[in-house]
């Protein structure tokens, strides 16, 4: 066996050139060899479309590192780049020896899987399905990683982010996960066996991870200057908005993939995901840029770009069981929802620099809710009750198992760095780096955090503090 | 029926991570199943592709955000993003509304469609191909829409932006299309009649967007400084290269969503197209980078950028039609023209910031006049006047109707800021906000608008001007 | 003939926007045309696939664009892009003259290929997937090319870059493919006969790049003030990491392309490929990431964004022969190994200012010889053998090659720029251009190059050097 797989694999890597399809017999066909060539090639395009799902998927990664470096200030950029390549990277890692297992392994306690890590369902000479579902579920798992990051940029300890991203791609995500949607596997699940409708992970995804985002801004509290003594909310405005719109444009491509995507399969079916998708996040968008003319008396950019989120995440449940019309709807209300929201969590005095927790936490609530109101097949107080029992299972999981991880990562190793580093920017203290040493950078903030009329200007030297002569690759 | 449909849904939404073929039957297969089954597959790849195909078209989004944003001043950055999210959201419930209904519906006045708006054409438990084929149309009208805007750049009022944006995407995009393109579905469609080849749409989306920009520029007149009294030409340079660069490697991309995409089907046929549309975009950056070289004795970087993206707007028309040495004969001489417009409307004193004019109306002529000329199926006098025809008819509707447009605006709540909005950038004035707080912004230009020489310096202080304390999201 | 195909074309032009199958027959199918049906969908998948993953593999340019650009200073920043934009450009257009005939020609000298130049092996009525399969061969080519340009940055004359990215794509680069790839077309091909496995190209496209690149840095000699008298490294850091950090998950996207797509089939293979390729880049990130930690302290950002592009390039010949766990291997090793190579460079004092020898170089070659080890069928003296012949005669083709060639250039052009133009930038130099005009810049660096701590400011005018008055697109 070994040996034949090996002259095959040798001949495929002389032959890979054509296509390679094994034709299930070079003999005359039958009815029957047909029907099964048949399935080979729908098999085939299921593998295809999965995939490049997932590569739109992984891409949102880029479009997250770029909101939220664009959100932030420039002296926290590369601890902000670093967050998010560090985030995939060992979500990835962690995803596949534990997380996956958690989620969707073949046996299970009841409530999550007990096998499967790292991908040991898979054999080279048995079915490759396992691998492109997997694939497709690794960037999800990390999609819910690095929403957290947006809510604790611009104070968190860079070790101590590398913990909780490893803790959330390998437990707290996936058990969740093994809940809403490990049933088919494991044949437990106590929420889809309830009926509760996610399809592409409102909940799942997009709560999860801000919920969690919100325990870590609580723990970490807000940013030095961000609420004034006298109650004032001061704005730390975004150093790069061009980056974050851009950011904005790969996300709403990425979900071109995360939802249509997850069918799984090459099939009809993702032309409705695709129209409710890219219908919701316009109107979202319109809608927060409405709302937030109307607040501010001018159409605001980052609450326009967030509402776009809002709408896609709000989307993401209901978006193969809805009509247009109702697509439409439910992203407005995503538009004016996190508007409100993030003018709450302000209120509160939950420091969240990019909006996460507003995006991901309350739109994915929002359009949980929504996929029952707006069933396309009809609604029922069952129905709705069973999607409020999943936003509030997903809230009491991720905060609390979120808040209980930041604190134990904070009495181990410190959540948050010293005030210092965090005036001067996490760039220089955590990484030795500038993101922007050739320009001339005018600190928009101080440690003393006065209020905008107040602000002292620090122009940096971009040599006075360059990092200690290092090897040169990309220096 | 609808509760089956539930169940159905429900199903799936438990289902989901498996690929869903509902096979004709699970009973023996005959040979007409199979024929059945094999079509059904084929169709799956066509949903597919032009679904993948429609997300790169989404992307172009993002690249003409970047091309417009890095090639136009840093005090309007926000503006311009604002802009190009807003232009693809109205777009998207403009189109969906009106716009498409017009261009396609199955019933017709003879001129345009009377029915499908709203998506009415459309039943849960009917063919879902309009939707695909709507989400692919969509992102063409949006395409139209946002070439108008940099030829506007950097002094035309946000709120007269929306307007033109929405009536574009509802009226004047989607009539034409109905001439061109309309026909297999109401029957109608002169141009389309006479033979007129267009095969993604040089004319019909580039074009019409081109000399709507045209009417645009006309009636907002050039910039503060850009033409000094004595009949000097000011180079006003763009902001953020890297960025602009980045957006022509974007479209790029997505012009292999735009041009083989409008096959709509999975099919052989979309490997000329790839190729086509490739090196016809070499070409294009080729020969306008060596007239550039020529006319102002330096290989010039926006003139380069700019001529790849004629060369892809010259292919678009004939991609499907001509062979590989053909397309780069098209793609060249789109490069030099681009040059040579781009100078020309520069003494015509019509200020278009980014090109845009002379990429997509003139590069978008020159193609569709080139589809007929290097025909593979070989030429003729009826051939090039058919298409002749339609390169004038373009140019009066949307040059007509786009010029009516901007005075009915203008009246209404006037088009242009005032000029010391003007001088002090749009992001302040229209959003309340900064693109780059962050950084020491030197003004390149001032209201006096003096020459090269005598610019004036104005350092922005990035505090002094912050917009008023707002709610934090992304800020 | 002829007729009949313009009929056809003029027809596909009015139908094109409904899927465009030609079923085999209308009249009743039968099992042999239902199983050349079958056949004919596959196929049809076979070229989306491929073709949408050369899509991917040439956004893999902007991603060597903004890598590139962020990790160089912004003075050079329009020559960056230039040089990027314009090797594809060239590429295309040389690949498509010579390159791809010399390459994968249907006959050969023994060595390469002597027909197929000009696509001339394609004809209107025959069979696209010489089409299908160029395209996807060409953005290989390119990213050969391009690779090349990030080591001999920041000094290399515009014109002579041009010249050698006109050689490498028509004649370095193919001829040595034809050895690894070109048997199955010309019968020839002296390492694929022997068995050597290169799946994607670490040897046929990235060690061919990385060791091309080595002979151009050691003929251009290192920058300016980058290796003092004194023996110190100075470390030139780059000027917008968030532009590099982009660059990274753009290529890392492509790369879902490069290495699944040269499968050229649509087939359950690629699922191995995708997750073979993304875990080898995060193990890469990650032990960079730790490399660098314990070398120099800091979880440093450049050779973390380079740890992940060393897993990328190493996981490119095994990708489809390698199981998960072996690629999280691969990927390690060559994370620790790109961090020691960098520095080893350094030592050696070869300046290559963005990593590029020991990212496609050096990762390159242990990706091959990893082929070899962790072969999933097993290993052998014999296949290590093959192995390492091939990544010794890659490494003598290329660097001896690339060395006269660049040798060449520099007498007939001269390869450098003047040292006042590389102080000052060769935007300005070469194309008239400043990347940023409106920021205010700090030179990082200067001629005198007296080390970290004694850099000299310059803060230029961005108006006292804009260029002349040229129109007006993008400027």
């Amino acid at each position: 066996m070994k040996k034949m797989l090996r002259r095959i694999l040798l001949l495929t890597g002389i032959l890979f050139m054509f296509p390679l399809i094994a034709w299930a017999a070079e003999d005359a066909p039958t009815i029957a060899s047909n029907a099964e060539a048949i399935k080979a090639v729908q098999t085939n395009a299921d593998y295809v479309w999965t995939l490049v799902a997932a590569a739109l998927v992984f891409f949102m990664q880029a479009g997250f590192a770029m909101v939220e470096t664009g959100f932030t200030r420039a002296k926290n950029a590369v601890n902000i780049i670093m967050k998010n390549l560090m985030d995939f990277s060992m979500g990835s890692i962690f995803y596949w020896a534990i997380g996956f297992g958690l989620m969707f392994g073949a046996t299970s306690t009841g409530w999550f899987g007990t096998s499967g890590f790292f991908l040991s369902d898979f054999t080279p000479d048995g079915d490759p399905w396992v691998l492109a579902f997997w694939m497709f579920q690794v960037v999800f798992a990390a999609t819910a990683a690095t929403i957290v990051s947006g809510a604790m940029a611009e104070r968190t300890k860079f070790i101590a982010y590398l913990m909780y991203s490893a803790l959330l791609s390998a437990l707290i995500y996936p058990i969740f996960g093994s809940w809403a949607w490990g049933g088919l596997f494991h044949g437990t699940g106590w929420l889809e066996s309830l009926g509760f409708i996610d399809f592409a992970g409102s909940t799942v995804v997009h709560s999860i991870g801000g919920w969690v985002a919100l325990a870590g801004a609580i723990v970490l509290g807000p940013r030095i200057g961000k609420y004034t003594k006298d109650g004032k909310v001061r704005a730390i405005p975004g150093h790069n908005l061009p980056l974050a719109a851009l950011g904005v444009f790969i996300l709403w491509l990425g979900w071109f993939g995360f939802n249509p995507g997850s069918t799984t399969a090459a099939s009809k079916d993702i032309a409705l995901i695709f129209v409710n998708t890219n219908i919701a996040a316009a109107a979202g968008a319109i809608l927060a840029m409405i709302t937030s003319w109307v607040k501010f008396k001018k159409p605001e950019i980052s609450m326009s770009l967030n509402g776009a989120l809002a709408g896609l995440v709000a989307i993401t449940a209901p978006c193969a069981t809805v009509t247009p019309l109702s697509s439409v709807i439910i992203g407005a209300i995503a538009g004016v929802l996190v508007v409100l929201a993030v003018i709450f969590f302000d209120r509160i005095k939950v420091d969240d620099p990019v909006g996460a927790i507003s995006v991901h936490g309350v739109c994915g609530a929002w359009g949980t809710l929504a996929a029952g109101i707006f069933n396309i097949g009809g609604t029922s107080a069952t129905i709705i009750g069973v999607q409020l029992l999943g936003i509030g299972a997903a809230f009491i999981w991720a905060f609390t198992t979120g808040f209980i991880m930041f604190k134990v990562i904070d009495l181990i190793v410190g959540i948050r760095v010293s005030p210092e580093e965090e005036a001067e920017g996490l760039d220089y203290g955590e990484h030795g780096a500038r993101a922007y040493p050739d320009f001339q950078i005018v600190s928009a903030t101080s440690v003393a955090g006065v209020g905008v009329g107040g602000m002292k200007k620090e122009a940096w030297s971009a040599t006075s503090r360059a990092p200690a002569a290092s090897p040169s690759a990309g220096s």
